[in-house]
C-alpha cells in the first residue's frame, strides 16, 4: 500500500478505458504540436543544442506520468528554468562545449535527487518560502532578461550575458552588425505570432468556431510560424543569404547518459540546482492545483515533488536538461481533454517519433523564428500590475519584490531569488517583532472588551486589561516585556494586570521565560499578573512545565469579564 | 528637547541632592571593591594585560552614565564578552603582542559604533532574534569553556583554545607539568570563595547581620581572596617558589588611544564585533530592566544602545576593550543603594585612584587566584535545568539551544551563536508554515462554533465553516490553499465555504494572492468562498485593493453564526 501511494499510476491505470484513451490521444497530439517548437527554442535559450530540448520532452514525461499526482500537468523544458540552466552552466563551461552539455545533465540529476529527497521527507512546504511577490518579481524580471537575450538571434547578432544590463550592453556594442534579412524574418515572425495571439481568436470565434477550439488554434501559433518559415527558407534560399538556421539536428532516439560524478563540481552546482528545483516546483504545483480543482481532483505537493524529481532524473539519464511543468502547455493539455497522465506518455511517444522523422526539416528552421516564439511567449509573463498592487497593499512585500527585480535585472537570477527570500523572511520577522498590543475596556452594557483608543469603554483604576494580538515567541517576547513594564510605570496606581491571550496561538520557550520574568518583575512592583482566554492547547503546554505554580497570587481566568469582575467588583455594574 | 532625550543625564542631574550623593558614593565604594579583582581577572581571560581591565572600568562607566537610561546598571568588563574578545583577537594576532591589544581596541570601537548606530536607527528589537533558549545554551556553554580555560592558571599550566575540546586537550597533554604550589594557592582560593559564597551568608545572618549587608559581604568575597593571597605571597615568598603572579602593572591614568584604521581588518572583525555587541546588549538590558522595574523606573532599550555604545567608544579611546553591563555587579550597585548613574561616575573615579595608587600591590597577586575568582563566578552561570525544561516544553527550542551548546563546546562561540539564531528562525518559520486549521460546527443551543473533532456540534451539509488560527503570510498561504482545496474535494456536496478569520492578525501580499486564487478555484468547482470575523485593520487593508470585488458571490460576514444562518437557514434552529 505504501508503495502504491508512491506510485499513483496504479490508481488511474486500473480504471483506464476506451474513452480515456481517445481523449488522451487527442490531447497528446495537440500538446506535441505545441511542444516541438518550444523544446527546440528553450534548448537554444539554455545554450544547448536543439535536440537536447527534444530529449528533455520524451522520457521525463514518462517519469512524471508514473509518479506525479496531477492528471493534466504537461512537463518539459520551460523558459525560466532554461534561463537558470544557462546561467548556472555558463559559469562553469563555454556554450557549445561538451562540458556545458554535461553540466546541464548534472543540473538535471541534482535537481531530480533534491526533489525526490524533499518528497520523501515530505518537505514540500519548503517551497512556501518563495513568497508570491518574490516569485512575481522574479518571473517578470526573468522574462525581460529572456526577451532581451532573444533579440540577438532576431537581429542576427551574437548576444549573451547574465543580466539585462550585460545583454543590452552587448547588443548595443554590436548594433552596427544587424543582419537585415534575419531581422525581416524575425520581425515578420513576431508580427505573425502577435497577430495569432491577439487577433486570430476573436476572428475565429466571430466566424462561429467553438471558443475552446479557437483557443487551441491560437496556442498552436508557433507551429504555424515554424512551418511557414521553413517553407520560406526552402523557397527563397534565405539560408544562403545568411539567415541563421537551427542547422543539422541529429535524428534518432535520446542517448542513454549518466551525469559525470565529480563531487567538487556537484557541490558547486548544488545551490543552482536547488534554486532551479524550487522555482520549477513552485510554478508547476501552482498550475497543477489550478487545473485539478476544476475537476475536484487532488494534488499532493509531496507526490508532485516525486513526479518532478523522477522527470528530472529521467532527463539526466537521456541527454536532457532540467524540466518542470509548463504553464501554457498544461492548460492546452487540460482544454484538449486529457483525462490521465497517459496523455503525457503519448506525448512522449509522439515527440520520439518526431525526433526520428522530422529532424531533417529543422535544418531550414531560422533561429530568429524560434527566438521570436520565445519573445512572444515570455513577454506575456511581464506583470507590472502586480508590482504596483503590491506597493499599494504592503510596503514590506514590495521591498522584497522590488529587490528581486532589481537584482535579477542588474546582477543575476540567483542573487535576485536569494535576496528576495532573505528580505521576505527578515521583514516578516520584523513585523511580528512588534505585535499589536491594546489596553482594553468594557463596552458599557456588554461583556465585550475593546481597545480604549478606538472605543468609549469603561476601565478600572486598579486593574489593567491588556490584549496581545500575536503568538508569543522569541522575536516579540522582549517587546512584550517592554510593553508591560512600561504600562505599569505609566499607570502607577494599578495592582493587577490581566493579559488577554485570545489571539495567542502559541507560546515558545523564550516567551514562557519572559512571562515568568514578568510575573516576578511585576510582583517586585507589587502588581499581580493574571491571564484570561488562554487557548486550550496553549494552556496544556504551560501546565506541563508547571507554569501556574510560578504565578504566585496570579490567576488564569476563562474570560476577560470574569477576570475584571473578580479583581475589581466595581466593573460588574 | 530631542537632544535632551539623547542625554538622559540632564534629567537626573536636575534633581540631584545630598541624599542621592551619599547613597551613590556608598554604592560606588562597594562596587569598586568588587570591580577591581574582576577587571584584572577578565582582562587576563581576554588575553590582555591586567591594566587594560582597569582602563575599561574608568571612562566607559562615565560614557554609560551620560547616555544610558538605567539608574543602576554597572558597566565594565564581563566574562562572556572577554571570552568573545579573546576568541576574535586570537584569530588575528598572538596574545601579548601589541597587535592583539590593538585588535581589542578596534573591537571596542566597532562595537561602540554598531551599538550607537542601532540606537540612532531605533533597531533595539534586532536583539530579539537571540531567543532565551539560545542565550541560555550560549551562556552555559561559554561558562564551561571559560571555567576550563581558567584551570590552566590554577594548575600552573599554559592553556588556551577556542572551545572546550581544544582547551581540555591542551590541559591533558600538559598534565605532567602541574605546578603543585600554584595548585595549592588556586585550590585554597576556590575553596575560600565557595565557602564565602555558600556558607558565609547564612552564618552572618544567624549572627544577626542584616540580610542586605550579609549579601554585600558575600559579594565582596573575591576582594578577601585577593588581599589574603597577596599577603600570603609576601609572607611566604611564594613567587620565588614559581607561583605565577600578575607581575608589574603599570600605574597611572589610562592612555589616550585611537583604534588603528585599517578597513580590511575592520571588515574582518565586524562579525565578531556585531556578536559581541548583541550578546552584551541582550544581557545588559535584561539586568537593567529587572532592576528598574523594582523601583517602577523605565528602561528605553534604544537609549541603552546609546549608553553601551558610548561606553565602548570610551573604551576604545582609553586603552580598554569591549564592555557591557555586568549582572552581579549591577545587583550589588542596586542593593548598595545607588540612586543615579552618578554612582557609576564615582566608581570610575575610585578605580582611577586605585590605578594610580594600588597597582604596586598587584605585583604579588597570584594569577591562580584571579582564575579562581573567574571559575567560581562563571560556574554559577551553568544552567542545565533550563536545558532540561526546554526539552520538556518545546522540542524546537531545545534543538536550537542544544545546537548552540554543542557548537560552542566543540567549535567556537561565534558558530554556536550563529547556528542558534539560524535554527530558531528556521524552526519558527517551519511551525507557522502549518497553522492549526479546524472545521467548526455550532455548539447546540448557542451561537458559538467549535472544532468538530473536539466537540459535539451541529454542521451543515452544504456550508463548510473553516477556522484558521494564524496570521496568513507567504510561508503558510500555500498550506491554506492545500487545506481548502482538499476540504472541498473531501466534501463533494458543499456549495459554500466560510473562512473564519478571528485569529488572523495580518494578511500579506502572498496570502492575498492565495485568497483570490482560492476564490477563483473554488468558483471553478461551483463553491463560493465567504469570510467571517475579519478584524478591522485587516479588512481596511483588503478594502484598499478592492478585495471584496474579487469575491464574486462571496460575502464578508461579521460573525460565523450570521454567515451560517444566511447560507443555510437550517442552521438557525
Amino acid at each position: 500500500m505504501h508503495l502504491l501511494r508512491k506510485f499513483p499510476a496504479a490508481t488511474w491505470l486500473r480504471a483506464y478505458d476506451r474513452g480515456s484513451l481517445t481523449s488522451d490521444l487527442l490531447a497528446a497530439a495537440i500538446v506535441t504540436l505545441m511542444l516541438i517548437p518550444q523544446s527546440l527554442a528553450y534548448a537554444l535559450l539554455a545554450g544547448l543544442p536543439p535536440e537536447v530540448g527534444l530529449y528533455a520532452s520524451i522520457l521525463p514525461l514518462v517519469g512524471y506520468a508514473l509518479f506525479g499526482s496531477s492528471r493534466t500537468l504537461a512537463v518539459g523544458p520551460v523558459a525560466v528554468v532554461s534561463l537558470m540552466t544557462a546561467s548556472a552552466a555558463g559559469g562553469i563551461a563555454a556554450q557549445g562545449s561538451p562540458e556545458y552539455t554535461s553540466v546541464a545533465l548534472i543540473l538535471a540529476g541534482l535537481s531530480g535527487l533534491f526533489l525526490v529527497g524533499l518528497g520523501l521527507l515530505r518537505l514540500g512546504s519548503l517551497a512556501s518560502l518563495l513568497s508570491h511577490p518574490v516569485i512575481s518579481g522574479f518571473i517578470t524580471a526573468s522574462a525581460l532578461v529572456i526577451a532581451a537575450s532573444q533579440l540577438g538571434p532576431v537581429l542576427g547578432l551574437r548576444a549573451g550575458g547574465d543580466n539585462l544590463v550585460e545583454v543590452v550592453e552587448k547588443l548595443a556594442s554590436n548594433v552596427a552588425n544587424v543582419h537585415l534579412p534575419t531581422l525581416a524574418v524575425g520581425g515578420l515572425a513576431i508580427a505573425l505570432l502577435l497577430w495569432i495571439r491577439h487577433r486570430l481568436g476573436p476572428l475565429l470565434k466571430r466566424r462561429g468556431v467553438r471558443p475552446a477550439v479557437a483557443d487551441l488554434v491560437v496556442r498552436a501559433g508557433p507551429v504555424v510560424a515554424v512551418v511557414a518559415s521553413i517553407a520560406a527558407v526552402a523557397l527563397f534560399g534565405l539560408d544562403a543569404q545568411g539567415v541563421a538556421t537551427v542547422g543539422a539536428v541529429p535524428g534518432g532516439l535520446p542517448p542513454l547518459t549518466l551525469p559525470d560524478f565529480d563531487p567538487e563540481l556537484w557541490l558547486q552546482l548544488l545551490p543552482a540546482a536547488v534554486l532551479i528545483s524550487i522555482v520549477g516546483f513552485v510554478e508547476s504545483v501552482s498550475v497543477a492545483q489550478s487545473l485539478a480543482v476544476k475537476r475536484r481532483q487532488r494534488i499532493d505537493p509531496n507526490q508532485e515533488l516525486l513526479g518532478l524529481g523522477a522527470a528530472n532524473l529521467a532527463a539526466s539519464f537521456t541527454g536532457g536538461y532540467p524540466v518542470t511543468g509548463g504553464f501554457a502547455r498544461s492548460i492546452v493539455n487540460y482544454e484538449a481533454g486529457a483525462q490521465t497522465p497517459a496523455a503525457g506518455v503519448f506525448t512522449a511517444v509522439l515527440i520520439a517519433v518526431a525526433t526520428l522523422l522530422l529532424t531533417p526539416l529543422f535544418r531550414l528552421l531560422p533561429s530568429a523564428v524560434l527566438a521570436a516564439t520565445i519573445i512572444v511567449a515570455v513577454i506575456g509573463l511581464v506583470d507590472l500590475h502586480t508590482l504596483v498592487r503590491t506597493w499599494r497593499y504592503d510596503r514590506a512585500d514590495f521591498v522584497a519584490s522590488a529587490a528581486t527585480v532589481v537584482l535579477v535585472l542588474g546582477h543575476s537570477i540567483e542573487a535576485g531569488l536569494v535576496a528576495g527570500v532573505g528580505i521576505s523572511i527578515a521583514l516578516f520577522l520584523w513585523r511580528t517583532t512588534r505585535p499589536h498590543v491594546a489596553i482594553v475596556g468594557r463596552v458599557p452594557g456588554t461583556e465585550h472588551y475593546r481597545n480604549v483608543r478606538r472605543h468609549e469603554v469603561l476601565t478600572s483604576p486598579r486593574v489593567l486589561a491588556v490584549r496581545i494580538d500575536e503568538s508569543l515567541y522569541f522575536a516579540n517576547s522582549r517587546y512584550l516585556e517592554d510593553c508591560l513594564t512600561a504600562a505599569i510605570t505609566d499607570h502607577p496606581d494599578i495592582s493587577d494586570v490581566v493579559l488577554i491571550a485570545s489571539a495567542v496561538n502559541a507560546i515558545d520557550a523564550s516567551a514562557l521565560e519572559s512571562l515568568e520574568l514578568l510575573v516576578r518583575r511585576l510582583a517586585d512592583a507589587d502588581v499581580t499578573l493574571h491571564f484570561a482566554e488562554v487557548k486550550g492547547p496553549v494552556m496544556d503546554r504551560l501546565a506541563r512545565v508547571g507554569f501556574t505554580e510560578h504565578l504566585g497570587r496570579g490567576r488564569v481566568f476563562r474570560s476577560t469579564h470574569e477576570a475584571m469582575v473578580a479583581l475589581d467588583p466595581a466593573m460588574a455594574g
